[in-house]
């Protein structure tokens, strides 16, 4: 092993000496632990303090009105900033994304005026020579979109039935493999991508000149990621020779992506099982203590709660809250069948404890019915004391994405460095069956926005009839929704593509076009009403259905009754048919989610009264929840309705909030564990999103 | 007829009153016109005094170094400057590219190195701030180009093989029609363009994203139009209604692209016919008198005269000069037999006389038979007393272009609106067959630049071996050629996109793609005396050709002799053949021109010593020109040449230096006109540029 490659000393071979390949090494490495906690460590003395100052600094950030400093006149970049410190001397990682914690970095490539707003919501005052810059000679995602939306497009984001778009906010849901920092120096992979670069194919079409301009863009992030590090004092062109190292070089990977883009969710990936692996061996060398490796733990975590952007109220009403998504995937099983728990898991976790309770980072626990007892307790555990952990199926996922995918968001799950997403937020299918009674005109604001096709006249509905309408306007639906997206994504890749956080992916990535639903069971119900019981259509002057009056009783999603399931169902694999047959932008692979945590709330308020009975304004249930207290056939029944919905045409995830009080699972602790896996087993890739979620949306 | 519309008032109809067709108007309602120069009028009081102006401002521009005045902070924009004036009283046509005459703008969008070293280089210092911007967050063209480039690409660019390539200036040769601002005037080219964006296809492709976008920014351009127009307190919104708006609103419409574009030739297009109608409606209404109409088009003139842009000194080297190529075009025949020289053609002409002689604008006569003898006179006679006119071939030009077309720069033919170029400077084949003989080692580098084909190893050069590897080698070259212009058109397109030009053009846009031949005639002379002769080869120590002596006599190119003139030909035809084997961007229809006017001493000095007996260094014969003093059989021997070479082959024009002393002609002038018929008709599309053009080129 040469001087280059001294940090691998100690590490078994692999595939992934001669290529890029992180699970590879993973694989090749790790050491499952099966133990329980008892080896974790208190908190030191400085990370003590550091909190202390963290707390200190939020407060103050609070009582400012939410934000404590922000930046009007610099563009951030991964260079933009000279190094920031809570505490030098105590740090043991160390890396902001300003010059200081708390301040936040200017960032117009998405858009100049929602930066701009951000700016000024909170008082800050954006240099007129910025936004003139940034207005008539630096185009922004923003300005491309609008440049190009359609006028049905604007009236389809104006009326909600399309809504959330990322077309004045960043994308997110791309993870660079911040490890590949780590594991191989920065210049190892400035030289895997100038061989990509050069291996492109020689005619020029397009497309290759795009991945030659990519690939260019990337290596010039990759430079100025070194740079970057070297300003902190770390040359971080060889692979860490430690896991302190590692632990800095990943992050600083991780802060590069953070310094360029303001993304919806800037997820860290799945780091755990990759760092405890220098962790082992620098214990078994005896260079660390585990009291220190906590504290590194404990420092890096507390950076990773302290990722903070711009952003305007208007983001923060949709998203309710200011969310980052720094989600990290923990635990989850090998291909081979052996659990990838270790050491490093439950050091994440403890965080919870060391530092306290906190949505951010989003620690993931990847649940599978094959973790380890002991971690499945502790997890348990920690989800009682700190209703911090996010659980997900892990079983499920890695049938489709094997074992080194990581969840982006809340749950969209991507093999880590090989596949990206570009996120679509969601179309509102309820609305959309209200446009096929209604022959396309809005409920609420009483435009045309869909096709003008017949509308439904007669006084009952006839589910034959509303089902064929409701096919053809979920197919104008899909149609025009697909094609938004991929205005946002062609203009998001122009003029705010990712470029470091691409640079930590492989050349050939596989893009998932992720579209998805609101909606779902109101829909279900709807058309089960008009099934099963009688539903009257109740018509303003116009002619124009307004309410629906149901006659009788009938068959509710979330009571595991086959007849709506059955239509949920169907509703949902019509709708992703029709999703697939649009072009999709950049050969990607649509998918769908049905994932909603609070908006669900303002996508209801858009929506008139529906044939189920739901009154106009009421919030749909969240994500691919029953509608709130119809499903009274009790937990189980409800969690089996959901778990009908077929995976397959929503692989972008499918989301469940579910509430339970400890008394409904057993009055002890120890007993809400044993039960857990029973739940979890009946959810598809189902996010559970505890309390402090509660709060947060896609 | 509408008050919106009462500029049309006396007009015949068309087809132009329903879509903008300018064609149509013109054909409608022109008045041919067969008389003499008797009704010219001397310059006024006014035309002098701002002539004085302009002349001591040109000198003390020369006084200055070359440079009077240029901005550094301030990125031109259509709306960028206040209205900027020689004399505001005496003024009849105002506008200036920025707030006052001579001073030059800045216009990075191109390349913000070239454009700080055209300021730094005439003493003035672009601020960091703006380098900073334009280098980390504005990409510019050239930024783009090189993130792309292969190293083949880059090593064939510093041998000189492809040369003169527009990676780091704007590519021109886009002529926007911009007679339509004056025939419909503004408000209706929008509605147009609004039309056209509300038409596109829905499913959203990538080019039809492109496409949308791109007419977003032309109607944005036309808003800007419109907004600079009022700063001069015109309101250009509704169409011009007498000849003084016309040559205003039109010069509005060509500055606006001046203000937008710093191209390599920005040609104004076939604007005297059209004006002449407003003219002729005005005299016959009694609005204006002959004098005041030629004080309009001299102002008019004296404006392009004083066309300026920032450019390097390597810029003016390539180009031999500071050139803007303003290339109006004038004269010719219309399809339907008609000539199309009215008095406007003559008052155009006529500022040659009223402020002298001037390569700006680029007067170019389209020279058909046809044209009434008493025009041709008036062009003899100009050319003899001003050396200011370029003269084309009409009558095999209408035949792929109609009869509406104008030349950009000196001989690039389109359609006005409707076609454009991709620009492409040119290919040297002289060397290309060097390539060959040495299996592409460059013979002045040593360095391997073209595929590592087996050199030709013999001591005499056989034909066919050398043929059938120069075939290789240029198939090789159009390759990598090609795929560089598609590279820098993709990039021109995406950071610096001439949306003011294109906006007056129509959504359906022939774009043409140029390629260029230098050197032919020496690849001809080498070949023939391969064929002919012997050509023994003289090798270096590695073996490397580096000379030929020629044993024996050959046939020249130049002597209308087809044993050689045939091979020139199939040269043309099998190079034009292997560039069309390849992808062109934006499915452009490749072409070629033969066109070198002063480059061709450039391009010779990066060339080694050729096999017809060339030194190396020594100097091409300019475009398609037989090598000098090789054309010992007269002048019609050497046109015959020259004539010979294949149009279709080579479609973006063939150049022919061609100098001759009166008295070869005739002692007297009305002689040399007369004869003018006969060689102007043996050239194929050729460019007889008299001796004031002789310092510019392509």
């Amino acid at each position: 092993m040469n001087d280059l490659y001294k940090g691998w000393d100690g590490f078994e071979g692999g595939t992934w000496v001669k290529e890029i390949n992180v699970r590879s090494f993973i694989r090749h490495n790790y050491t499952p632990y099966d133990g329980d906690d008892a080896f974790l460590q208190a908190p030191t003395q400085a990370t003590l303090t550091l909190w202390d100052q963290v707390t200190e600094l939020s407060r103050q950030e609070l009582e400012a009105g939410g934000v404590l400093d922000m930046d009007t006149d610099v563009v951030s970049t991964i260079t933009s900033h000279a190094p920031g410190y809570l505490n030098k001397e105590l740090e043991q990682i160390v890396g902001f994304q300003t010059e200081k914690p708390f301040k936040r970095a200017f960032m117009p490539y998405g858009g100049i005026r929602t930066a701009k707003r951000a700016c000024e919501d909170n008082g800050y005052h954006v240099p007129d020579q910025m936004d003139e810059f940034f207005t008539n000679h630096r185009k922004t995602h923003n300005a491309g979109v609008f440049d190009v939306y359609t006028p049905e497009m604007r009236a389809c984001r104006s009326s909600h039935i399309i809504t959330g778009l990322p077309d004045a906010y960043g994308r997110g849901r791309i993870i660079g493999d911040y490890r590949r920092v780590a594991l191989y120096g920065v210049d190892r992979l400035i030289e895997d991508k100038e061989e990509q670069k050069r291996t492109t194919r020689s005619a020029m079409y397009e497309e290759i000149i795009r991945d030659r301009e990519e690939l260019a863009e990337q290596i010039r992030a990759l430079h100025q990621l070194k740079q970057m590090a070297l300003s902190y004092g770390f040359d971080i062109s060889k692979p860490a020779a430690n896991v302190k190292e590692a632990i800095q070089w990943l992050y600083f990977g991780y802060l590069a992506a953070i310094k360029e883009q303001n993304g919806a969710a800037m997820s860290l990936g799945r780091t755990s099982t990759f760092l405890d692996i220098y962790a082992q061996r620098d214990l078994e060398k005896g260079l660390f203590t585990e009291t220190e490796i906590q504290e590194m733990v404990d420092h890096f975590i507390m950076k990773l709660r302290l990722v903070k952007f711009a952003r305007t109220p208007e983001y923060n009403a949709l998203f309710s809250g200011d969310p980052q998504w720094v989600t990290e995937s923990i635990g989850g099983v090998a291909i081979d069948g052996r659990h990838l728990v270790t050491k490093m898991s439950y050091r994440y976790l403890h965080t919870l404890k060391n530092l306290g309770p906190s949505p951010e980072p989003n620690l993931t626990v990847l649940w599978s019915v094959n973790l380890p007892e002991n971690f499945k307790r502790y997890c348990a555990k920690i989800s009682i004391e700190t209703s911090s952990i996010q659980y997900e199926n892990d079983d499920l996922m890695r049938f489709t994405h094997g074992d080194d995918y990581a969840i982006a968001c809340c749950v969209s799950s991507m093999r880590v460095g090989k596949e990206m997403q570009f996120f679509g937020a969601r179309a509102n299918l309820a609305k959309c069956l209200l446009y096929a009674i209604n022959g396309g005109v809005d409920e609420v604001s009483k435009k045309q926005v869909g096709p003008e096709f017949t509308p439904i006249t007669s006084e009952y509905l006839d589910y034959d009839e509303v089902m064929r309408k409701y096919d053809a306007m979920m197919q104008w639906l899909a149609e025009v929704y697909v094609n938004t997206l991929n205005v946002i994504h062609y203009m998001h890749d122009k003029y705010c593509y990712e470029k470091l956080q691409m640079a930590l992916h492989d050349k050939n990535v596989t893009r998932w076009f992720a579209t998805g639903i609101a909606g779902l069971s109101v829909v279900a119900d709807s058309l089960s009403a008009i099934k099963y019981a009688k539903v009257k259509v109740i018509r303003d002057e116009s002619g124009l259905a307004v309410d629906y009056k149901v006659e009788g009783d009938f068959p509710k999603f979330g009571n595991d009754d086959d007849r709506v399931d059955e239509i949920a169902r169907e509703i949902v694999h019509i709708f992703m048919e029709h999703i697939r047959k649009n072009h999709t932008y950049r050969n990607s692979i649509p998918t769908t989610s049905i994932l909603t945590i609070t908006s669900n709330v303002v996508y209801g308020k858009a929506t008139g009264n529906t044939p189920d009975g739901r009154k106009a304004g009421e919030a749909f249930a969240p994500g691919a929840n029953p509608m709130h207290r119809r499903d009274t056939n009790g937990a189980v029944a409800s969690l089996a309705s959901v778990s009908k919905l077929p995976f397959i045409d929503a692989q972008d995830g499918i989301s469940n909030t579910f509430s339970i009080i400890p008394g409904a699972l057993g009055k002890e602790d120890r007993i809400f564990a044993g039960d857990l896996d029973v739940e979890l087993d009946c959810i598809n890739g189902a996010c559970m999103t505890p309390t402090l979620f509660d709060d947060m949306d896609d």
